[in-house]
C-alpha cells in the first residue's frame, strides 16, 4: 500500500494509449440509495457498465451505521475491486467513480483517484464529481490564503472546502452557498451518512440522470447503468437543480442560481456516451445515425466501401450506409486486448501502435474507393496514419466523413484535449486539414445541422469547442 | 514467485468468463528467427496481434549464443510482458504463445503455460503447441511406464519426451519419430539454440503460415501478426509439413506420414480467427459475410431489424444484411471494459454478467422483429438470454440464424467444448433447440452449404463436431 | 496503488507481532541537508539503522529544484523502497520516517504513514513527526469549527494546519506561534524547498541529535544512524529549541516557550534505543549495564543462571552478570526470522507464539536456579508465559528483575501502552504481580535510583509512567 | 504467476545478503504424519522454526486423501504462506523445506524451490532434500541419455527419476536401489500418499531427527522444531537407515549400504544449527561455549574486553569469557531489521553494508584492547572490515579467535562456500590470514581439539573442510 506524489517520467517505454483521434473520456459517477440491497456490488456493476468513461482509476464509497468505508485506486473496475473489498464496502448508500485524468500527469497518480472523502466539523463526507471548474484556480488560492490546505490537485475539492467552512448547519445550505462560488461544468453526487446529494450545474452542461430499482433511487452519468441493474429511468436531474435522496425519500431545491440558458456538451451525444445510453431523454446510437445520415444529405460521394472507424464511429457509418444505400463494411478490424501493452515512444514504434490496434481488410479495400465516417478528428495524428495504412492496402481513394464540425477551440469543461495548439482545426481552414491528414476529400457537419438535428430533439447545446462561445466565461482563456 | 499445484477450488466468486455461446477459443503460436532484430519485442506485439485465440497465459523463448531464455506468465500478453522481461529475452530468434486452458481446470495453472521449455541430453528446447493429441494419456502411460517424470499435464509434453528418447541425433529425425507415434490435430513451433522448427499434423486441422518481414522469416497461426509486424504473407506450412529455419535459410521436409486429405477444422472461419486474418489463403470476413448471404438465400424472413452478437457474428451479419437488402444494425451494445470483474455463482448473476456484456439498444427494438446472426450455438445459455433480453425491451419477434451446422459431437482436437452433454443440439432437433433458446424460428447453415462455400475457395474441412466424423480416430470417444 | 480507510477487521488470522513484554516502539525520523550528496539513498540507509524505533510503515520526502518528491508505504523500510523509488527521490535535502502505530487501528494504515506532505499557501511543506499531542484533539475540532479538512488522523496534522493558517510570512515565526498552542512531547523536522528545520518540544520527551557528514548536517532520532554513514554527533537540540538548516548554514531559535525543566523519556535509554546509540549524549548500553549491575546491589540472590530475555535486556543482564560474578548466559534463544509469521488467535497458538520466538536452552535450565533480567512488564502475559516455558524444561526456580519502576500509568507522549486497565501493574503490589507472573521472586528498581543513575550522568527524566507526574498536564487524563 | 528461467543479472543494485564472514547455511527439511492434526499449519510453525537454515525458499506438499497438494515459493516462510493457503494443504502429512541456494545462480530460481514434486508411474511423491549428490552431475548425464527430462537443476532431482525408472514396486525397494547409486551427504524425506519415508546417507553427514508430538511422529533436521511444536525428541535417523512411517506406525530398514564410519558435518555444531537444538543428542550451545573455554587453554590473552560477532559466535564467546574471567561483552550491536535493504555493488558500499549490519559501542572499545571471538573466517573481507570498524572507534588492539581450524577445502556436501581460490586460508598461513585481516593476533582451534571435545560426546565428525579428507570421493575434485 504506498502512494506516490510528484514523480517525474523518465521511462524509456510508455504504455500504448488508445490512439483514438478524438477527445479522451473523462469521468463517470453513479450513486444509489438502497437500504435493503448490496449496494457496493451493484455500485460496482454500475460502474462496470459506465467504464466507458474512465479507465485510470475506480472507487466505491459507502455509507453505514459505522460511518462511510471507501475503496478507490488506479485500475479498471474489475482490476480494483475484489469480492473481499465488496465485502467491506457494507452499507445502506453507495456512490461510484470512474476516471480518465483531465491533467498532464497520470502517472500513477492514486492521490487523484475520486470519490474523495473527508472528515470535516460535522462528520464524513465522500463525493464523486464529472466535469470541471473554471474558477478551481482562484478559489484555491482564496482557500489556501486563509489557511485550507488542499489534499488532491482535483477540482472538486474545492467543494469540499467551502462546505467545511459554511457556517450554514443543513448540507444542502451550504452547497447552495458552494454553488454560487463555483463556476464550471459539472455533475457531482455527495454521500454522507444520512443522505446522498446529486447536483448538477446551472448550464447541465454534464449529464446527470435518476432511475429507479426495487423501489430505490439510483443517480447515474448515463442511463445504461441502470439498465445493467436492472433498473428503469426515471428523469433527468435539471441544470441547476440539487437532489436530496434519504430515508425521507427524494426532495429537491430548484433554482439554486439565476436562470441561465442549458447547455449539454454536444459531445456526449457525438462521442462519449454509449450507444445504448439516452442523454436528457435521448437514444445516442439513434442521434449518431442521424448525424451520419445528415452527411449522406450534405456531402454525397459515390464510393465503393463505407466503413466508421471502430468502435465509436461505427453508429454514424450504420447511419450514413442506410442513407446512401452503399453497404455498411467493417474495413478496419479493431484488436480487442490491448491491455496495458507497452511501445517504446518512437514515432515508428506509434505508427506500430495504430497497426496493433486497427488492422484494415485488404481484401475489402484493394482497388476500392473507401469513404471512412468518424466522430471527429482532434490532433489528426492517426487520421492520417490510418489514411495511410489503407493506402497501403491499396485503397484508390480515401474520403473522410465526419459528424462534427471542426473542432477548434479547447474544452475547459471536463474534456481532455491538450492546448489549444494541438487541435488540428485551429489554425487551418477545412482544405489545409485535408491536406494534413492526405485525404482525398474531407467534409465536416456544419454547426447549423447539429443545432438543428439535436434541438429538434430537445437539446440546448455547449458548442463551445466550436465556435469558441463558453457558456460560462474562463478565466485566462482569452 | 510461486506456484500452486491441485489446489480445491471454493471461492464464493468467479470471474466473469466472457459467456459467448461459442467454442472457446484455444491458443495461438508464433516464430521468427531474425538476427538482425529485437525478436522478443516483435514476438510480444506478434502475440497482442493473435490475442484473441488465448487470453490465459503467454509467454516467449528466446535463443541466445548464452542459451535458450524463457518467460511465461498467466494473464493477458499486455501485462504479462514488461519492457524489462522483454529486454532479458535478447537473442536471435524467438518462440511466443497465448494460450486459453482446454483443460477443466483453469485456476491459475501456472505450471501449463507455454512455451514448454526442456534441458534434455542434446540441449535445451522450447516449444509452442496449439492443438490436441488425442493418444497423449496413452503415449504418456507408456512413456511413465519406461521412467519418464512430466512436468506438465501438457499433451505436447509427450513430444519433449519422445525427443529426449530417441537415438537420432538430428533433432528433425527425432521429430518425424515422433509425429509417427503422436495422433492428433495440432501446430507446433520448436526453438532450439541454432533452428526454429515448425510443423503441422498430417490432416492440418490446426493452422499455420509462414511470413516474411526483412528478409527474414515469421510463423504464426494467423496472418494478421504479419500485417502488425509490417510483414508479408508466404505461405502455408502444408499439413504434415515440417519447416526448419535456421542461419540456413529455409528447409523442408514433406510427406512425414503417409498422405491423408486434409481437413482444416471448420471453426477457424466460422470463428476462430480474425476477421482480417486469411486462413489458408482465404480471408475470414468474406468467407464470414459468404455465410450469412447464404443464410438469406436458404431461409430469409421479412423482418425490420437485422443484427449480429459481437463481435464474432459483426461480418456475418453484414452479410446477410448486404444480400437481404435489409439494414444493418447494432440491436447489442457491448462492454468493451468487463477485464476481471467477477460475479457470484448465481443463476440472477449469471445472467446479470450477460447484461453486463450486452446492452440492447431499446429505441431500435421495440416493437419491431429482430433477426439475429450468430456464428453457433453451444450451450444455448446465453442465446436464450439475449433472446428475452430483446423482448424485455419490446421486440415482437425474434428469429435466430446461425452460419454453422448444430454443434452436436465434441471436438478432440484444442477446442474447449466441455462433455457432449452440455451441447444443446447433442441430442435435440433444430425444432426442440428452437424452443429451448426461446426463439421465434431458428435456422442453421446446412453442412452442404459450408462444405460448397468452403470447398469453391479451395478448403477441406474437419466437420467433425457437425457430424461426427472424425479424421482422426479418437481413443474412448464412442 | 489503492487506498482503505476505516475497514473493520474481522479475519480469522492475526499476524504474529512480537509479544514482548515491554513497552511498543514509536517512531524514528531523519534530516539531511547535503546537496553534493545522494540525500534518498543515505536516508534510506539512516533509516534502516533507525528501524527498531518503528516497523509499521517508512517514508521519504527529498527537496529539488522542482519540488518536493515523497514516497512512503506500509511495510520494512528494505520492503517499502526499491532503488528506482530512491532514484526519483532526487534532492539536495530530504526527511525519512519510520512508525510504529500509537493508535488502535494499525490494519494497513497508509493514509497514516509519515512524512506528512501539504501543498499550502506558501508552497509544499513535508514533516517528520516523534511523540504525541496531548491537546491534539481540541486543536483538531477548533481547527475542524474553522473550516480545516485534515486528511490523516495524525496527531501532527495539526502543526500543518496551525502554519497553513498563520498569517506570519516566515516558516520559522509560523512555527513558534504553533509551538505556543501545542501540547506534548515531541520531536519534528519538517522540510521546505528551501530549508529544513528540526524542533523538540519544551520539555525534550523525546530525542532529536545534530551530527555532521563531509561538512553538511544530519538530525536523527538517534546516533547510531549517523555512525551508519560514516557521520559523527554534533550535539543534542535542545528542549525548546528549533534549528533551520539551509544554504546559509544552521541558525537556533531558542526559549521559544517560557523554560521548563528538561524531561527526556526515561524508556528510551531503558527499552526504546539501540545499545550503540547515545541519548543525551550517555550511550544506552552503558546506562543499562548501570540498571542492571544497580539491581545486584539492591537485591541479589544466590542463582545458579543469569540471563536476559532478548534482545532488549542483554545489556542489563550482562551489568547484572558483571556485578555479580555469576556468569552470563543465553537461556533464552529467539528466532530472528519471525517475520510475517500468523497464528490463529487461540489462547493455545498465543503461547505457541512465545515459544516460536523465544526457546529455552533445556540444558542450560534443568535442574537449575534461573535469575531473569528484564526492562519492563506492561502486560504480563508473556512474562508469564516466559517463566512457565523455563519451568517446563526443568528451572526449579524461577527469579525475575527489572530495570525500572513497576510500569503503572499510560504514557501520553509517544509509546503505545492500551489503556490503564491493560497495565498488569496499574492496579496490583509488586507481590501481586510476582503471584501473576508465576515467579518465585520479583524485583523492580527503585525510582530513586533511576533518577540517581541517569542523573549522575547529567539526565534529567520524564518519570511518568512510574509515578503519574507528567511534566505535561493531559486533558482527560485525571 | 510467473516462472523465469535462465535470467542474466545486471542490475545496478544488489541486494544486501548478510556478510556473515561464515559458511552459507544450507536447507532445513521436516516432516510429520499425524491424521488428527492441521498438518500443513503445525509445518508451517516448524519451517518457522528452522527458518536460520534457508532464507531463500519456502514450501510445504500436504498428502490428503485427494492426492498431493504442493505450494512453495521465494521468500521467508512467513510471508510465502499465508492463511489461505495453508487451509488449502489439507492432508494426514505433510513435509517441508527451507532453502539457501548451494549454487551460484540464486536470481529468484523459484524452480528449484523444494518440496519436489513429481507425478511417475505409481502415482505422485514428494521430496525434501538437504544436502549434496557429489555424483548428480554424472547420474543425470546418464539418465538425460536414456531419455529422462528434468525439470529443475537440483541434486536431488536424481532420486526421482532413479525411482520412476526403477522395476521394484515397492517404494522402499527402489529406494534402495537408489542409495546405492548416489553417493554424497544427504537427510531427505519423501512424502506419498500413503507413507512418508525418512533417509540419511550412509555417512551421516546432515543431520536428521525423529520427535514424537501427541503420539504421532515427527521428523527434523533439528530437534528446535519439535520444541516449538510442543513435541518431544525421540532418537537420531541413524547414518545408512531408512525410517517409514504409515498409518502402520513406524518401520526401519538399516544397512543400506555396506557399513562406513559415521561423519557428521562438524560446522553443525559450530555455525549451522541453533543453539537450543540437539544435534545427535548433544547441544549445540553447550557445545560453542566449551569449544570457546578451549581457546582459552590454548590461547589466552590478557585484553579488556571480550566480544562475539552476532549472533552466531555468542554462544562461543560466553564459553570463552566464562573460562577466561573476563566479563562477556556487546562491542558489536546487530541490525535485527535488514530485510531486503539494497545496496550498489561498489566496495563504498558493501562496507556500508557491514556497518548497516553491525555498529561498535564506542565506549565499550576506546582506548581498549578487544578479544573478537568467531565461528569460521571465510572469504575474510567481514572480519577485515570489522577490525577496521573496531579499530576507527578506538580500539587499542584487536585479536581474533576463531572456534574452528582455518576452512581451508571447499565443502562438496550442501554448504556454499564458492571455489577453494576464494578461502583466504586455502593458501595462507594462518600469519599470512592474520595479516589479511589486519589483526593483531590470530588462533584458531586445532583439529585435534575439535575431534576430542566433540569425540567426547560420541560425535564422528566429517573435518574435509578443514583437512581436505572428504568420506566420499568427490569426482573432480582433485
Amino acid at each position: 500500500m504506498s502512494s506516490i506524489i510528484n514523480f517525474r517520467r523518465g521511462n524509456a517505454y510508455e504504455t500504448l494509449h488508445f490512439p483514438e483521434d478524438a477527445p479522451t473520456h473523462e469521468c463517470g459517477i453513479f450513486g444509489m440509495w438502497a437500504p435493503q440491497r448490496d449496494v457496493a456490488q451493484e455500485t460496482f456493476f454500475a460502474l462496470v457498465a459506465l467504464q466507458h468513461r474512465g479507465q485510470e482509476s475506480a472507487g466505491i464509497a459507502a455509507a453505514a451505521e459505522d460511518g462511510l468505508h471507501l475503496y478507490r485506486a488506479t485500475g479498471l473496475v474489475g482490476d480494483v475491486f475484489t469480492p473481499e473489498i465488496i465485502e467491506h464496502l457494507y452499507g445502506h448508500a453507495a456512490i461510484g467513480h470512474v476516471r480518465y485524468s483531465t491533467t498532464e500527469d497520470r502517472a500513477g497518480d492514486a492521490l487523484n483517484a475520486q470519490p474523495l472523502m473527508i472528515r470535516y466539523q460535522h462528520g464524513e463526507l465522500a463525493l464523486s464529481f464529472n466535469g470541471s471548474i473554471v474558477n478551481a484556480a482562484a478559489l484555491r488560492r482564496h482557500l489556501e490564503s486563509l489557511g485550507s490546505i488542499f489534499q488532491s490537485s482535483l477540482d472538486c475539492e474545492v467543494f469540499a472546502h467551502l462546505i467545511a467552512r459554511s457556517s450554514a448547519t443543513i448540507l444542502e445550505d451550504a452547497l447552495q452557498e458552494a454553488v454560487a462560488q463555483v463556476q464550471g461544468g459539472y455533475a457531482i453526487i455527495f454521500l454522507t451518512a444520512d443522505r446522498l446529494i446529486a447536483l448538477r450545474d446551472p448550464h447541465g452542461i454534464r449529464p446527470l440522470t435518476l432511475g429507479m430499482l426495487g423501489g430505490h433511487y439510483l443517480v447515474s452519468s448515463e442511463s445504461c447503468a441502470f439498465d445493467t441493474l436492472g433498473g428503469s429511468y426515471l428523469r433527468e436531474v435539471a441544470p441547476g437543480e440539487m437532489v436530496t435522496i434519504s430515508a425521507q425519500g427524494l426532495q429537491s431545491r430548484q433554482g439554486l442560481t439565476p436562470a441561465v440558458p442549458p447547455s449539454l456538451c454536444a459531445f456526449e451525444h457525438i462521442y462519449f456516451a454509449r450507444p445504448d445510453s439516452d442523454i436528457e431523454g435521448v437514444n445516442t446510437h439513434f442521434m449518431r445515425k442521424r448525424l451520419g445520415a445528415a452527411l449522406v444529405q450534405e456531402a454525397h460521394l459515390e464510393v465503393d466501401v463505407i466503413s466508421g472507424v471502430p468502435d465509436s464511429s461505427i453508429s454514424a457509418a450504420i447511419g450514413y450506409a442506410e442513407a446512401s444505400g452503399v453497404p455498411f463494411e467493417m474495413a478496419l478490424i479493431k484488436n480487442r486486448y490491448l491491455g496495458r501493452t507497452f511501445i517504446k515512444p518512437t514515432q515508428e514504434q506509434r505508427e506500430l501502435a495504430v497497426k496493433l490496434k486497427l488492422n484494415p481488410v485488404r481484401k475489402l479495400v484493394e482497388g476500392k474507393r473507401v469513404l471512412l465516417v468518424d466522430d471527429s478528428i482532434v490532433r489528426g495524428t492517426t487520421m492520417r496514419y490510418i489514411i495511410h495504412l489503407l493506402r497501403e492496402v491499396g485503397a484508390t481513394e480515401v474520403h473522410v466523413r465526419i459528424t462534427s464540425p471542426p473542432y477548434r477551440y479547447p474544452c475547459y469543461f471536463g474534456i481532455d484535449t491538450s492546448a489549444r495548439g494541438d487541435l488540428i482545426a485551429s489554425n487551418r481552414s477545412v482544405e489545409e486539414i485535408r491536406e494534413a491528414i492526405e485525404a482525398d476529400s474531407l467534409y465536416y457537419l456544419d454547426i447549423e445541422t447539429i443545432t438543428r438535428l439535436m434541438g429538434n430533439e430537445g437539446l440546448s447545446l455547449c458548442l463551445a469547442c466550436f465556435n469558441g462561445n463558453y457558456p460560462v466565461s474562463v478565466p485566462g482563456s482569452h
